[in-house]
């Protein structure tokens, strides 16, 4: 510790993100990205833009991009605020909407960055256990003090909670923000975007990193009643007036146009995912039901971190969390079909040896 | 005010950006942009990046442009953090190094954003009077109870504080952290970069939307000893992981690369800012001595609000700002030989009529 650290720094906990190797032989299956790239057509508009005005400051809102994902919804763009990437638009909802006197409420196991954004912003929180088969129990999140964050589909497990059950968490917290963020949720049954207009404590996050083949762009957004979006937006104006490049802008908003490329590419990932969940369990894997780009799958004799290891060794990198609750699974990202059979020729050589 | 609305929210009074209109036949000269684009090198970086792998997450420390930032400025890049533009590395820098309980002192005329900054985060602060000529009172900024920042060159006075009395300011506050905001440095005498290896509590902060021409990219970055960047690097992997987007990355080292396109322009501007202000004085203005890429004026007859107006009209924008001590000053940035011979003429259109 350092004697000019802040107390906030002091309490930081980072987040740690996934591994980027540089190794181009590598199959990436641990960070859930796209194995298909972004739409032709966002590299078209990233193109157009590059030749005009990188000198002058962005659209500070980025209207053009809130606009064409309220078109996509089909909710005015006061209903939509976008931020550099879905984090940012998390660690500014924490600001928002949560208080460092109440309790949150999120389940033991989810996305990691929750507890970190809690113990940056000093909030006090609960992390509810999950049931035995991972599912969230719902009515542990009723009547929260200081408000509600549920990852749906969940991660890392990508098990997908019903909308009835979403829907009864926000009716059942109706003074508290009830966020969901569905940052896999394109590959899943459906939006809790449906329900904004009947609750105004509904906060929706989602990113272009995973369905829109984005990461790299770094593009979230939330969708909400305009009230919780104008609190969004002044957290923003007092933080960092422009937070999303002109590029980022225009390939966003090309992403969101092409939805042709978009139902393709999703449509060819979720196929991918069920033609491999009944390899694995063939190889004596259980693996979860996913609602999202990847499994979470464990092997009755294999065990998680050896498996991690080895596929390592054959240039395969998949994703390992040591916490104990999850210590004997292992999350794999969907890649194309071609790596998913390189991934099971790898399987099959280290389960048999 | 929104029952789910935080007490950050509450306490938020939003920075105002400069207008961004969309009309191009404005001759903007209202946000401080650089007339000149940025560097044709810039744009083939980021044309190669393009075609690569914008569905995979970027480096999540922007390595590559913190490597070149330090070879510019002969330091190890764990002397560099970059932001999300300079308006994030300032509000990261806040959050880890100033506290609530401590006041910090920042001058009464200075960058508007840095009274936001404290609000957003609940930091006290005393905004210290300027010396009547503007110029900052240096002994008022010894012995702060919690830290100090100051714009260097000042905005929007464009004012340069010698490196001797910045060094004074950061040896008479040992336990605190001194931020020397150096957003319009390169069009100024000296960087305190040069001061950093002997003041642990230094930060300097740059941008590269003035010099490096790259407003439309957003990259900031903060230049200081390894204990400070820890702190920054902790504050944003707890916030968002993944900061500055791939095309941004390439961008910006390129950008730092091409020094000879960086010194040619950047020299321009200083050519025709010091070509303008002796126009501007035989028009009737008291022009501040600047070191940035504006100049602060106030005419002696027609009123600034009254300038900027019918600047307006004429498809000029300029900016104006409305508090008691600058109130009879406006803010132009220095654009081509062109659009300042286009002001002038307009000018002298107004002050005869």
């Amino acid at each position: 510790m350092c004697k000019f650290w802040s107390e906030a720094v002091k309490r930081t906990e980072p987040y740690v993100p996934g591994e980027q190797l540089n190794d181009p032989d590598i199959i990436k299956l641990n960070t859930n990205e796209n194995p298909y790239g972004p739409s032709p057509k966002v590299i078209d508009a990233i193109q157009n833009e590059l030749t005009q005005k990188l000198h002058l400051y962005p659209a500070p809102g980025a209207d053009a991009l809130r606009e064409e994902i309220g078109r996509y919804y089909q909710l005015d763009k006061d209903h939509v605020f976008i931020g550099n990437g879905s984090d940012e638009v998390l660690a500014f909802s924490f600001m928002a909407f949560f208080e460092q006197d109440a309790r949150i409420r999120f389940p033991s196991v989810t996305y990691s960055f929750y507890p970190v954004y809690a113990k940056l912003f000093h909030i006090p929180y609960d992390d509810v256990p999950l049931n035995r088969d991972f599912t969230i129990p719902v009515a542990s999140f009723f009547q929260s003090e200081g408000g509600v964050i549920i990852a749906n589909p969940n991660a890392p497990t990508g098990l997908y909670l019903d909308l009835k059950s979403v829907e009864e968490i926000a009716a059942n917290n109706p003074k508290q923000v009830v966020i969901i963020d569905e940052a896999y949720v394109d590959f899943a049954p459906g939006s809790a975007v449906s329900l904004v207009k009947d609750y105004p404590n509904l906060l929706i996050v989602q990113t272009m990193s995973k369905s829109r083949s984005l990461a790299g762009l770094r593009l979230g957004f939330a969708i909400g009643q305009p009230h919780l979006m104008e609190a969004l937006h002044r957290i923003k104006d007092s933080f960092n007036s422009y937070t999303i490049d002109q590029l980022a802008i225009a390939g966003g908003t090309a992403a969101i146009q092409d939805e042709d490329y978009f139902q393709e590419t999703t449509g060819q990932i979720i196929n991918t995912r069920e033609w491999l969940i009944p390899e694995m369990k063939k190889r004596g894997f259980c693996v979860l039901p996913s609602a999202a780009n990847f499994i979470f799958a464990s092997h009755y004799k294999v065990e998680a971190e050896t498996l991690y290891q080895k596929l390592k060794q054959q240039k395969i990198l998949i994703r390992h969390f040591q916490n104990a609750a999850t210590a004997n699974y292992v999350r794999i990202t969907i890649g194309t079909e071609e790596q998913m059979e390189r991934l099971l020729a790898a399987i099959d050589s280290i389960i048999v040896a």
